[in-house]
């Protein structure tokens, strides 16, 4: 695979931009092979995505961060340059349930994810023969209520030294303080166990269950502050019955989270999301 | 088609509650058409849906009634007694957006429902010349805060006259009392813009929309007091994405509304719904 | 509504289409509404949709076509130009199922559709009181096997005299001959009561009940000289269960044919349909 | 868990089956926990899983398959008599894709399989650490044109000698020989990765992908003589677009592929199963 730079900017709606931008990249030699826009008309807000071969283009890549920056000065936007050989470093924060850990690293180790995943990360034990099946460290940081701030600063210097970009919390299930959260802003994707906004916090199958719905479902997003509150990156839905019991809400529930949580990892690794107004713009 | 009887029940659960009724049928010369069946092993309430023939059945029509009556008894069932050449006879509910009325009627006169829908009632004129093409009577009661409860009299006053046994609110944009729902108690079917228990109340697409969710839905749900916290008959959904307005979210959202609403009326008709615990069984 | 073009087009891939395009629009004073690309990077072929405000355009109406004429000569595309205020005119074959016929026609009541739908086609009586409803003009041309190609001729002229440029074939239950095909290439979308390629032909739900499969499908395709093997443009499903019987596999394929029917309708109404390699590029 | 008894069978439909079933079953102090019927009423049989509670059933196990055995005989039913402890032992056939095998032994280790799972079968090695991660039995028969019936007969022998009650292919890419399928009849189930009927045989995301087709699925079937046209057990399905190039076709199938070769087993392990007429009925 050849190298590839993606930009990816969002910026006030006007006109000639996708001129401006596609003018940039031609000009310079460069064979886009993937753009995708969006405009919020109501916003007035332009995004972007253009991911173009490195191959031949005139600009070299130590010079690149630079003239891109310009441009984005220019047209007022906010943006992220990526390199395709420059893989975004995961860290997975999981407990006791392991099946979206089992499921991302099956997808990794077939070479699905354009990302390096070194370790795992865990209040409990239960992972460590996962994280030595399939090559990765694991990190044991019991945590109490007392220890807890202190267990993060843990965490978060071991995330520094091992180069992390993105923290994906695969049913972890601790809640992480506004200090952990600032320091990874719009790199950490949780998915919790409901259809959002419906059911926060635990409890979410017990909480569908006594509701007698007839459809659950998953949700990753960005973590925020607020629980469960944070940007909506996928969604999908499972359909259950009044045959269904709580155990059976919670067995079929675990397919939707795997499923929405894998896919939003993989779009994170591509470079196709984008963070505004609490929602997601997702360039699948 | 010949006639049927079905008898839909919910009792304590203990042995030999199937024995007991099948071979009150069978003794009877009956044969049994469709059952189905459902233990709720944690409330310890057993369900049962029986549908067999009258055609050889021993018990004359005439006398069943009480025969079940006392099977019931028995049993310490809550129960109702069908038979299917009694059809149920339904009022539809309508307001402006005529999408779900719509697709009932046509489902109706393609002879896929089995009930009779005589009237319509609006607030509006709007849906008048649909009642005519499809040949119902229509009646218009414009409902202000002031004669409101006024004009649900004259309703309730025409459904007794009509004998409606199910009133299906088809987007009816107006709040019932709660004289009106008991009058019409588990006999009042609603359909709600959103997957609930998400974005209840008015404007829930608008709220869907501010969320950034990743899909919405559509419920339909017995009405009772408690605005859309009825027990939940069905459940669909649609995907969106960014690119998705709130038009979109609309237009897309009224195909999940038409589908659960047809659905949950659908088995009504056929007398597959069982309401307890602010739950439904659906013996479909 | 703001009057819009949209610039539809395929040509070879390489480098400074869109940069090419965007200038064009740019340069003379355009805003871009939406836009979206797609590059078939295997078969080397580039596929863009723009649409752009004419407000303020600084090529009158009148010369657009030329200019754009040159454009696409230029970059050696298969092209169309469309503008808002032109709506397709559209007729609708039906035969004796009217489902998917209401079901266009309540969207085309509600707004939902940038078409003119003046009349129905049909070899059947039935849709008469449906056309009639909907202020729409009924054309009743019976076919047998002896006049099948005389009445298609009839049809033809009808199309013609009308101005229609899309023809629905909305369970239109005959199969079009080659000339008619001809003069509609990629103009005649038509729902198949399978998911396609399984089950071609008549009795697609016998088959599939036959197969005993667990789910069942509908299929919207531009019309070829193959039977059911056009261009797909759009699917979907319903699940299915041996409780199931040939009648409710028929009763709920026929909401997903609704579905699928409909969306086709609109996407071509939005000009987001290209054909290429008996494919459907979907810009939605 | 306390130990149950399922009894599962088919019959010429008749008045009076249930009745006699759950006579016998009450008479003998037998407490119904799940019991599920159906009737194909145009071919006239009838399919009853009845599954009750073996603790104070007054007919010791010892003696209950020949009761059973009297009770089948008076129906003329062909039946299974299962009990809950003794758990199907299942062999797994694997080839180089190992997402189902991944799927599956992450539910069989949480629990959530009523099955022994002792060993893996493959013709390559790719799935060897896998085995072993989880403790299982690892086998390897290299099989070639020549020596296939050969090593089948080695595996047929492996399965007796491990009591082997089913055997899933879980993306086992050998055909297997109408002597092994005869061996194995109704008890072997695997996953083909399209939506059967569509798409038979090797290829099928690429004969997905030339035809266009808006989704793609999954199918998890007996396997019978005739190639991938067994009795379906379950079936699912993806969307796809145009973006989609050949590789996203695979890897997206890939999450339809695990979800229905899971749930066919469940079901199977959970004696849900029933086969006739080339198709399956599914007491889910």
């Amino acid at each position: 695979m050849e190298e590839t730079a993606v930009f990816l900017f969002s910026c006030p709606d006007r006109k000639g931009i996708v001129a401006r931008v596609s003018n940039f990249i031609y000009r310079n030699g460069g064979n886009i092979l993937h753009s995708d826009e969006h405009r919020d008309h109501q916003l007035g807000i332009f995004f972007m995505r253009v991911e173009w071969s490195l191959a031949g283009f005139r600009i070299p890549k130590s010079r690149l961060p630079g003239e891109i920056s310009k441009l984005a000065k220019e047209l007022g936007a906010s943006y992220r340059l990526y390199f395709s050989s420059q893989r975004p470093r995961v860290a997975i924060f999981v407990s006791k349930l392991l099946h979206c850990l089992y499921d991302i690293l099956v997808r990794y180790r077939s070479g699905e994810l354009n990302a390096e995943i070194p370790l795992i990360v865990s209040n409990y034990r239960d992972a460590e023969p996962v994280a030595e099946h399939f090559g990765l460290k694991f990190y044991h940081f019991p945590v109490t209520k007392e220890n807890r701030l202190e267990q993060e600063e843990r965490e978060l210097e071991l995330l520094r030294r091992e180069n992390i970009e993105l923290v994906v919390l695969a049913r972890y299930d601790r809640i992480l303080s506004p200090k952990f959260v600032e320091a990874y802003r719009n790199r950490i994707i949780s998915v919790h166990h409901s259809f959002l906004p419906a059911f926060v916090g635990k409890d979410a199958y017990e909480q569908a269950f006594r509701r007698g719905v007839k459809i659950i479902g998953a949700t990753a997003h960005f973590v925020t502050e607020e629980l469960d509150a944070g940007p909506i990156i996928e969604q999908d839905i499972v359909r259950v019955s009044h045959r269904d019991s709580l155990e059976d809400f919670k067995r079929k529930g675990e397919d939707a989270e795997k499923v929405v949580l894998s896919r939003a990892l993989k779009w994170y690794t591509e470079r196709k999301l984008l963070v505004y107004d609490n929602k997601t713009v997702v360039f699948d």
